[in-house]
């Protein structure tokens, strides 16, 4: 089967604050040894140029000077309606890691239709739970003992997985249709989260551990943009319904 | 099936003349990632600790530490049995280069009885065809057009694939009887070598060329030490009945 390669200009890189300049560069030239060339960065400085030129190397510069640079994690992920985020295997509490091999076959069939997302967090911490609940599933790769990887060596290795699954496995895409984007469903866990606030359902106690489970199962349903907007519409009306009650 | 994970102190990490510190670091670290911890490197000079340290983390601080260095190469691969060199892609002038998920798959069957290394060459130029001619098999990781990777993600995306398949895939082992060592191969090619000046069949214009040909195929025939000593043995025996046969 032949795939047209085009389809990774649909996936991005999201680096969330790295530490080191260098770990950007290096992560820009294993996205153009796998034929990807979008890079986010959600920052609120400006990295050293030379620094990531450097590990870029002169053919991955490009990749730099595109680079789009945002302060807001929520505004970077808004266009996407897949996104991966990556954390350092960490036993069983989190429960819903998955490897890179699985998840990047998944994200193939989501790239014809859609824009897809892979998010690194910052060298010392990875990812915190606020920033991993924007994410359609979490990857992990399989380690020994020792399961901190260095940052751009992990973006290396899930830049090559997906490489490797679409274009050296010759994957068979099953295509999922288009999917509501992150700013789509942000627009509706809002609107979810009021209606549920104001039927008591989500109390101060607990408020986010519940919201973050039941962002958890819409979130993976793979929601159009048109479910999405019945759903917020639902809570809309509800609101407007109790709105017109108490004023009665 | 259980696979014992310690048949992974079976393989060594051999880089031959890095020119950067950093990425003997870096690869020290995706070695203990994944499981392996013995890094061996081929250079003139000590490289600066504190540049491997800091890259290495004070995880895989003790692999820097136990890192054996040699000046030479072939003193270096002497007491492997299975050795993988690595390359960028080249199109076909090579040939033989296959991807790192199947030959990791084929390496793990040689751990149970032999030791095999993994062999990167330098940042700018990799190995040339004389260091690779010690391998029995060489890897080339897919890329899109830009085939050049940074040393320490290639080495992360090896080390990642042998955990990968022994570990995660719980790979079936097909164990692979003691093989000759590099050192006895060596020893049998210089024999071989010289029964084949003698009879003329190597003439000083083309040497090289038919030689490698010939370390080639009987590279990867995976002889025995008994059997490499059978083959030293029949051009032993030729030369001293050369000599004889002169004398008289």
């Amino acid at each position: 089967m032949y795939i047209d390669t085009s389809i990774l200009n649909n996936v991005a890189i999201v680096l969330v604050r790295p530490k080191f300049p260098e770990n950007i560069g290096a992560a820009a030239r294993s996205a153009m040894n796998m034929g990807l060339s979008r890079l986010i960065l959600v920052s609120d400085r400006e990295p050293d140029k030379e620094a990531m030129a450097k590990m870029a190397t002169h053919k991955a510069l490009h990749i730099i000077e595109g680079m789009e640079i945002h302060k807001n994690l929520e505004d970077a992920l808004a266009p996407f309606a897949y996104i991966i985020g990556t954390t350092a295997r960490r036993g069983r509490q989190r429960g819903s890691e998955r490897s890179p091999r699985q998840l990047m076959g998944e994200l193939a069939d989501f790239l014809p239709n859609n824009q897809a997302a892979l998010m690194f967090g910052p060298e010392d911490s990875g990812l915190s739970n606020d920033e991993l609940k924007y994410c359609q599933a979490v990857s992990a790769i399989p380690t020994a003992g020792f399961s901190s990887l260095n940052l751009a060596q992990a973006v290396a290795i899930h830049c090559y997985e997906l490489y490797h699954c679409l274009i050296h496995d010759q994957k068979d895409l099953e295509p999922v249709t288009r999917c509501a984007t992150s700013f789509e469903l942000e627009g509706m866990f809002q609107h979810v989260e009021e209606a549920l606030v104001e039927i008591n359902f989500l109390e101060e106690k607990n408020h986010s551990y519940w919201m973050n489970n039941i962002r958890k199962f819409l979130g993976r349903m793979q929601l159009t943009s048109k479910e999405s907007n019945i759903i917020r519409g639902i809570c809309r009306q509800f609101m407007r319904y109790q709105e017109h009650y108490e004023d009665r």
